[in-house]
């Protein structure tokens, strides 16, 4: 970790934003608590994201659990491949993620085999960085939670690797809710959990981890998307997986050019950077990476991942990738349910297919009262059912062996409404304590001249939004102080009530954390029931009426420029 | 179950509100998912409680991991209490809840031992219930989905089984970040997990359910409230646990005389009432009851639950407790750490206590340059460290035996300023789901002469605040409907577009989902800009400008009487 990194963390840990967990315990390698102000910080965050997603898209939510039976991952394919490469030390059993071992002499480590890993350790001499014994044999770990459903012959259970299948076992459910229409767009946040071999990077790589996805099901023939004009022209940092530049390029123009696949993932990405720099991620060091083809999951039609500049390095905040049919095709598959849409043509459609056609004039004296009844029967099966010459057809539970004779496979032109389709997914998937780190360290800034810090959070996501001051806690200023805090503290609006110390250590509190402005009650307040009010980036102070304080803390978080009011 | 919950389920189910998880893959009994209504309505529902607790009561809020190690749910009691009793089918190996199959017979089943369980199954002749076959011996399981956190040598972890012990493991972090001061309110909204051995009842028993649970550190000997003389005049329905009548009550009255234990207790009972009012629950069918002697936990001070009368009887859905000292002082034990309150006294207190005493005359002559370091060595130490006449020093890990001629143990007295003490918790916890549910409850009325169902929920929680429709889907009406859609909706305050059936069929499918109001836009809307706005529960309508609408609902949703519009 880098001393910013150090520092920010320290600062973190210190006024309330993220607390190692169990650390009455001796903590908990990747784990970490919210406390009050990173709680705070982060259902900002959650909100911004929600009026993004649920208000302006008018995608829904939904809340899935958090444990699930295997067959579920089964289908998802993480019971099998949702694992990274382990080994041992012989001498005293510490465990390592291998590719982690051998990084210093490889470009991309994560592509070698278990014997590759095996044949490095000796190669490069790579020992136990523990006690220097030998490494053991490298295999599969799975990073999925394990546990068990109820008692007894108990049902294997994991903890959800991602929200998103959640959303796709619920595919029926969502279709049916937005009356068998697409687009269907399906938001959710919670948590995901990662049993990491050996968690480091602080809040980059965490066992337990929230996630804010987005499941957006299109007709896999119609990759337009509405409001994609309104954005068409604006610029965005693109790094393509033909090159090693970031080329700065407007998001029209990289779907012309064949750089982003289709119209509704370039709007997605560029959804992505309107939701990261409203977030107040500096746009300077956000750039979107395209997968290499070799990264690329082998369905996905193209992916990219918002990386931000941190500093660990450029890191995936942000993946947006097209995954075509692959997620509702695994899940038919497993589950044995179609999972289609039913694309209606703008006209019926005249199609030629091959039926079995009954012969009514000769079924009728043959079978007589059961006829008509056979007719149905067999012109509801297919030519395949047809086994040498005859059909077998069943008539409330009798089964009836019926010749040629009675029926002829022929060709007949339909006309046909529709057709059905497997939606397409396009999944903006967000990593949420990775955004909120980076918020955090963007907002960041310290002056070791002055040793002094300030955190430039955006008002929206900041956790306290107004700190209230008494000059001095006498002379009913603190009453006055306390009666101005409870007009502005909401759940939504924070305001925080600060009576100790000078005033210029509770400016440099509040700075601290990131609270945009401050209210300070003095002795003129009592006189002329006005009171200063501080702007945290500008340090400039104006003076305002304690009955307007509530209104223009309003319009300040609305966007109204300080220096207007 | 009820016809009543069965018909309310069915909703639920088909509008989107709850689905059986993985219903594609059968399912999982005791899980369910939240659907688009839902969702919306639970998060509405927490919001409610976050400005009762984060707004009024200014209390934080924190956010903590779910997954934890053995030694937080050792100290809590969970490894060792947290079991319900299960016996097996001999023949099949069906899971039972032991208690549960002898409910007929017994008023209590649960206080039985497994010996007396085992006997009463013989007794009363009790039969697996799948296949016939004799019950097999009661023993105890573990309601705790188990895991285990990270790979090799791994530690045992387990879902946490209530979102309180993440609260009070931070104790030490958020006493620091309430500036060491009581009282210290923190509250905590998240999922916890209880591997149901047989769960039933729909959403009143989950293997994984939602809490909002509220903990707050007092003062142990300042059970006051400052803000409880503003409702100690307010009535409430007791069920004491002295008789087995429920009494309409005043606050004030209970707590004078003795009925509920104290002031900060009864305060948070109140607040609970408000809470589920606020929410929706019927007041005439809510109760709180005190827990009996026998029920109540051997450290409780004092237990109430907020009770209410669903279609499965009178039921639990919120516990409000006085847990005294229990939380910290086992955590204290557990993790070696002294989770304690610096309660500074008004005036500083003279005390008389025991202490050694350096002769310092002697020990100079004696000991040297030494002197002055074992002095201060031996006043640091106590009484009970003299050993047959001699104490034993460290002196720069030297080790220096120093008889009592050089020192004496006098009683001395001194000014102290304060005293620590473990804080006791107030707990008001809270079950969601069951909130949920009771809101859904008390909100559905079905009136099977029309076969018409209205969802009478409060504004504040109704998932969908105004539906839009265009009278027909053309002439312009529906992309005026859409305008008025786009300025209403937003992620706070969704609307809900609906151009497709009747006018009397779109009322009717908003009316189900409990939509307070619906805005239809007629020929009328495009000569003269008005529309007409109807209301739920009284279906009265009224025209209004389009340019007023967005203003109307807000005005609406703060509580504007509907006649005054």
């Amino acid at each position: 970790m880098s001393d910013n990194a150090n520092d920010l963390m320290s600062l973190c840990k210190r006024r309330g934003f993220i607390w190692p967990s169990f650390e009455l315990y001796g903590g908990v390698a990747g784990m970490y608590d919210y406390g009050p102000l990173g709680c705070a910080l982060r259902n900002n965050i959650v909100d911004v994201w929600r009026s993004i997603y649920k208000g302006r898209e008018g995608f829904v939510e939904i809340d899935s659990e958090t444990v699930g039976p295997r067959e579920i991952f089964k289908a998802s394919g993480h019971v099998d491949e949702f694992a990274d490469l382990i080994t041992y030390c012989k001498e005293c059993q510490a465990p390592f993620r291998a590719d982690h071992m051998v990084k210093e002499f490889y470009d991309n480590p994560d592509v070698l085999t278990p014997k590759q890993l095996e044949e490095a350790f000796v190669k490069h001499n790579i020992r136990c960085l523990e006690c220097g014994g030998e490494l053991g044999p490298v295999e599969e770990f799975n990073l999925m939670f394990k546990t068990t459903i109820g008692p007894g012959s108990a049902r294997v259970g994991y903890l959800r690797p991602e929200t998103a299948q959640g959303i796709f076992v619920n595919f029926p459910n969502l279709y049916r809710y937005n009356r068998e229409k697409l687009p269907l767009g399906v938001i959710q946040t919670g948590r995901s959990y990662r049993n990491e071999i050996a968690p480091r990077q602080g809040m980059i790589r965490m066992r337990e981890f929230n996630q804010m996805e987005v499941e957006l099901f299109v007709d896999p023939e119609d990759k337009d998307w509405a409001r994609f004009p309104d954005i068409a022209g604006e610029y965005i940092d693109l790094l393509p997986n033909t090159g090693d530049e970031t080329i700065r390029i407007t998001v029209g123009e990289a779907v012309e050019k064949g750089i982003i696949a289709n119209k509704v993932l370039a709007y997605f990405v560029y959804t992505t950077k309107q939701l990261l720099t409203r977030l107040g991620i500096d746009p300077a060091r956000l750039r979107f990476r395209q997968h290499l083809q070799d990264e690329m999951a082998h369905y996905a039609a193209d992916c990219w991942d918002a990386e931000v500049l941190l500093s660990y390095g450029w890191t995936e905040i942000t993946g947006i990738a097209d995954r075509g049919c692959w997620d509702l095709s695994r899940h038919a598959e497993f589950s044995g349910t179609e999972l289609k849409h039913f694309k209606r043509f703008d006209e019926p459609r005249e199609v030629t297919v091959t039926k079995i056609k009954a012969k009514h004039k000769l079924l009728g004296p043959a079978f007589k009262t059961k006829a008509k009844a056979i007719a149905a029967a067999m012109e509801s099966m297919s030519p395949s059912d047809v086994k040498d010459g005859h059909l077998t057809v069943d008539i409330d539970g009798e089964k009836v062996d019926v010749s040629d004779e009675f029926f002829e496979v022929a060709e007949v032109t339909e006309k046909v409404t529709g057709e059905r389709v497997v939606p397409h997914v396009i999944e903006p998937s967000h990593g949420l304590d990775r955004i909120f780190y980076s918020v955090l360290e963007h907002a960041f800034s310290y002056d070791a001249e002055k040793d002094y810090t300030v955190m430039h959070l955006v008002p929206e996501v900041a956790p306290i939004k107004v700190g209230v001051f008494p000059l001095m806690e006498k002379d009913g200023l603190d009453t006055l102080a306390m009666s101005i805090y409870e007009k502005i503290h909401t759940h939504r609006v924070e305001a925080y009530y600060d009576g100790s110390g000078t005033i210029g250590k509770r400016y440099a509190r509040m700075d601290e954390v990131g609270t945009p402005w401050c209210i300070t009650v003095d002795y003129d307040s009592l006189e002329d029931g006005t009171v200063t009010i501080r702007d945290r980036d500008t340090t400039e102070q104006k003076r305002i009426k304690i009955d307007d304080a509530a209104r223009i803390v309003g319009e300040l978080l609305e966007g109204k420029d300080f220096a207007s009011i």
